[in-house]
């Protein structure tokens, strides 16, 4: 039987642990082919570059898959490893593995999450990895069997049509995780602050912080999942669609 | 009775004429305060900026309206103006209106539908609006009858919780717009194409173009009502949960 094919993306940047910690797992099931970003893409959500250009180098790094280095965000990354890069269509889109978590409301502003969106829209399978640990020299090994345990379910039962996979892995020793629960996203925000701070010439500048702010203890919930020690995949779709909210508006706007 | 607070942003920056015109229109309304990006910052979907910093200005531009400017993605502009400009929570946020559509999937890389569904996260009232046409000269005054009745409602129905609306306008005379429908958004999706170029020092660069495809004529979607003449409304929520298939996915993935 043929491997199946995988691209493999991120959006901390083609030489990320996390994201070569992926490519490793994804070696030993299929043939990869990786185009990441040159450089870190952090909360770049879904942006796509319309406004300058990009360019793309082939780059040797160790492994028997192909690393290709793209100027652009994760978004463009899916866009241009499709139309530019792969001469078939890939069995499976996976993004990460993600340095900090992509759990509830944070699906909206991850580049990982975006591009496992991107490639959900080109109508391919397609998976987000995130965990929960922003150090550049987390663990990632901790989930291996879990990560590819999930990557060959998907591969043989096909995700629904529309639907990927936001995936978040708790910060655990292998035998501490207690499994795998299919969540939907919590409930939860940013509360913001912004650090003001003055440039040497008097004028102020301020940089986004804040502390996340979870409102949503059910026991469905991924950040509840996670709390609880398990790995969360809630199936994400980009049909933003309020469906169940159309009669009653339709009555009010019309 | 105290005039409601309306926050304006968009994407393609404080200057644009859409703004302009969204702004005069909400005078009529409201006290409005615009905080919007100096720059263009369309095509940056949910983007925040984390990884350098940011400066505002208040400027003076025609108008009762408070007006400032700021170096961010309209996603940074919501949330600057609710953490450092405003003094109260505004009763709506508008976001646009946008030179272009937004339309069906373009709802996910749009910087003007992030920005209002970054408002719909912070439990605000909110609008993005779009009309179909790109020029600079667009003729958005033909809308600002429609544009203030969908104000108007909605201030006076607040939307359901999680909820935002994104309002399509068709290129048409007022006379010629035929309503308002409450649509879904329209199975459609861009096909890319990336356009090559080689520069000066015979290095290859890529310009993402491609076409838009609609692949669906259901007459509840949005892209038929606006080729129909109809401004469409979905409404569009921020829980991007697959609930439909959280139990099947439970049986193949725990």
């Amino acid at each position: 039987m043929k491997k199946p094919l995988i691209l493999v993306t991120n959006d901390d940047g083609i030489t990320a642990p996390g994201i070569r910690n992926l490519v490793e797992f994804m070696n030993e099931i299929g043939e990869v082919v990786v185009v990441a970003p040159n450089s870190p893409q952090s909360g770049k959500g879904h942006a796509i570059t319309i406004d300058s250009t990009l360019t793309f180098e082939e780059i040797n790094l160790d492994g028997p898959q192909k690393d290709y280095s793209l100027s652009g965000t994760p978004v463009d990354c899916v866009k241009f490893a499709l139309n530019k890069i792969l001469t078939r269509k890939p069995d499976l889109v996976v993004s990460g593995i993600n340095h900090g978590a992509n759990s509830s409301i944070n699906v909206i502003y991850s580049g990982t999450m975006s591009a496992a969106v991107e490639a959900g829209v080109e109508g391919l399978q397609s998976i987000g990895f995130s965990l929960l640990d922003f150090s550049w020299d987390a663990d990632f090994s901790q989930a291996k069997e879990y990560i590819q345990q999930i990557v060959k379910k998907v591969l043989e039962n096909p995700l629904p049509k529309g639907v990927v996979l936001n995936v978040n892995i708790p910060k655990l020793k292998r035998e501490d995780i207690k499994g795998v629960k299919v969540c939907r996203q919590a409930n939860a925000k940013w509360e913001e602050n912004f650090d003001e701070r003055t440039n040497p010439h008097g004028k102020k500048y301020y940089w986004l912080t804040g502390y996340f702010n979870n409102m949503d203890d059910g026991h469905d919930a991924d950040e509840t999942a996670l709390a609880d020690g398990y790995i969360s995949i809630v199936p994400v779709k980009f049909d933003l669609t309020a469906h169940e909210h159309l009669q009653n508006l339709r009555a009010i706007l019309e």
